[in-house]
């Protein structure tokens, strides 16, 4: 299963670096719609803050070592330092860098998500932004107790940072590129970026979605640029299941993977029911969708793999919005809004006992715990012995999600 | 660290026989008070049934391995069948094996135990009681959504099975005499007994509390008695802190640790607030109480031991019931339970992400999920940055899981 892990789960090393540095902080950036107002955040809660990328992006024990190592410090500009005059002299256009034009991307399609989401739902993300000294930053867009939504997050990260040799040697069994086997350096400087997305809607009848596309990149010694992949998927999470939502969601993500490469959706539709399985409870997290990782170029050119995760990652507006409009508004009774809630527990205990990503977020020192606990339901409910009746809807749903099902 | 980890945690071992062999499981064992009805439950419930005591009693990954090994296959009459044949010829007295003597105690203290919590609620708790073929089994009493309780489960579990070689040569690391160095055999038999508890009352002033008393034991190859010791301890977790229950709370318990040794409740006290630690919050779970583990004869004799245990448990009820007495009918406003439910949900995420009994349970194949999680409350909440106003009750609550006081 090595294969299967994120891509980003050795990030941590990064964040030496960054936890020497501290973060700029301010709520309520002007370029996005808020509810809030702009303010500097306390020291503490500046570094607090600044570690809310990793918690995002990052998932391994090894990596969680290695953000306990001592800072690297380098003489030469930084690829942040780089990176950021790039961006100053000559702006952000499809001839530069890949880190440039995937953080570009994600923060674009961060501001259409939430306008989409806070137009649905008639009420504002707050929004919270933090800004890292040598470059990068997040921004993290939270909606809560809506009128459609119960919990909406919407988080983008940037990560500039350097990894230390035992992360190098690790990732070299994924990626032999990134660095010569007989010349291993004691370290290298990376970048990462991603959006991450989850929406618990009120209504029992609308499903959950969660989302999450990501790029990642290292730097040679001398600069020039070394290993690269990218990552990502998204998936659906009904409480009660309409199968026209079920076969909407994964035909469009079907559609967009065919158009790429048609080995792509069978492959990325079983890593996503093996990645997202509540083990102990023997079932799904839900009816499933995407997920892969470490896409670089064995499987295709930069340039295809970056327009596969831009596609992917447009189709979720125009794939989820009718889905949630269908079911917004449909009745229901307060036995149904039960079931939600035992099934938010579900979603619970998958998040805090198996996603690899929450368990290393929260067991890394000084993460922003609210950045990655934005994924948690605003309410769940733990019933004993609570059975579904044999053949009703909520059977159904359980049948299905312990025999995953071929939607398309 | 090593000394901290529950010593019950190799036990799993024992899953290939449990695994094999089977349970019989009714619901509603005549000699407890139950709103249950008896009934045989199905062979994959029986099967999903006995696996109930592991969740409560055991955690460790090198467990979890050892819990997928083959069964061990024995001619001669296992330590299950000779207690059968000793209770059934001679009953449970004071001379009897301490195995007998705990089990005797532990079913004696819960059958109290819900009587009592029944009086305080007015309603009955739902038992489901589970037998094993060789011997042994378990009781789970809960009570939901009841008019004191929002939820409280009292559990029993007897546990007999049999340790592999790299389980005896781990737990050689704190019980030397579990076998002769020179001489490890392949295989020792165990037996391991246990009451867990915890209560989550509906009224926010009322505290919850969690509590766990177990006895481990092996047999030799030649069936004389092998290696023991004695684990446990019980902690108070309030969301709106009153001094005097918390001081009520660890006075009742000091003083039965001081009756015994004087050096027990500092010791247990501090390793309370050590194990129940929610690392990514920086906070305790609750005010504390004690915790303990491996008390074997470097520590005391059994007697005294199994005596100090005894009057532990034993504690509970005259220490819990007035506290809960007093809180149970405070009036409380929304934001307050809003408070609650947001506590609950440090609650969770202390028990699925830190708790190696809980995380252990869940990641043994087979195991029973409802009486491992019997712990959940009844509901919880997330907010997204939710600060309590400085110089609150809420904010002065934080305060002292961040900085764990001395109460006496």
């Amino acid at each position: 299963m090595a294969s299967r892990r994120p891509a980003l789960r050795l990030l941590a090393q990064c964040s030496s670096r960054s936890q020497s540095s501290g973060w700029r902080c301010r709520r309520a950036l002007s370029s996005l719609p808020s509810s809030a107002t702009t303010s500097e955040a306390p020291a503490p809660l500046r570094r607090y803050l600044g570690w809310a990328a990793f918690g995002l992006l990052v998932a391994s024990p090894l990596a969680y070592k290695m953000a306990l190592d001592e800072p690297l410090r380098m003489d030469s500009p930084t690829l942040a330092e780089r990176d950021q005059q790039l961006k100053a002299e000559q702006g952000v256009s499809d001839v530069s860098p890949m880190r440039l034009r995937m953080e570009k991307f994600v923060k674009e399609q961060q501001k259409l998500i939430v306008q989409a989401l806070q137009e649905v739902d008639g009420t504002k993300f707050r929004v919270d932004e933090w800004q890292r000294k040598e470059g990068g930053g997040g921004i993290t867009c939270v909606l809560q107790d809506g009128n459609v939504f119960e919990k909406a997050g919407v988080g983008v990260s940037v990560v500039y940072g350097t990894l230390p040799k035992p992360a190098i040697l690790k990732m070299r069994a994924n990626h032999k590129n990134i660095a010569d086997g007989d010349n291993i350096p004691d370290s290298l400087e990376f970048f990462a970026a991603g959006l991450s997305l989850i929406v618990h809607p009120k209504n029992p009848m609308a499903p959950t979605v969660h989302l999450n596309y990501r790029y990642f990149e290292t730097a040679n010694p001398d600069g020039s640029p070394g290993a690269w992949w990218f990552g990502g998927g998204c998936d659906l999470t009904p409480c009660y299941l309409f199968d026209e939502d079920a076969v909407q969601f994964h035909k469009a993500i079907k559609d967009v993977c065919d158009k790429h490469d048609k080995e792509y959706y069978p492959r990325f539709k079983k890593w996503c029911d093996d990645y997202f399985y509540n083990k102990h409870r023997g079932e799904g997290r839900g009816v499933g969708g995407i997920f892969f990782d470490d896409l670089d170029e064995s499987v295709s050119d930069r340039e295809n793999l970056f327009a596969f995760v831009q596609d992917a990652l447009k189709s979720f507006l125009p794939t989820y919005i009718p889905i949630v409009n269908r079911r917004k508004d449909m009745p229901f009774t307060e036995k149904e809004k039960e079931w939600q809630q035992v099934r938010r527990a579900r979603y619970v205990e998958f998040n805090l006992v198996h996603d690899r990503g929450t368990a290393f977020g929260l067991n890394t020192p000084g993460a922003r715990v609210e950045s990655i606990l934005m994924s948690m339901p605003l309410t769940a409910s733990w019933r004993y012995m609570y059975e579904p009746e044999p053949k009703s809807r909520e059977a159904r749903l359980v049948e299905v999600l312990k025999n995953p099902k071929e939607w398309v």
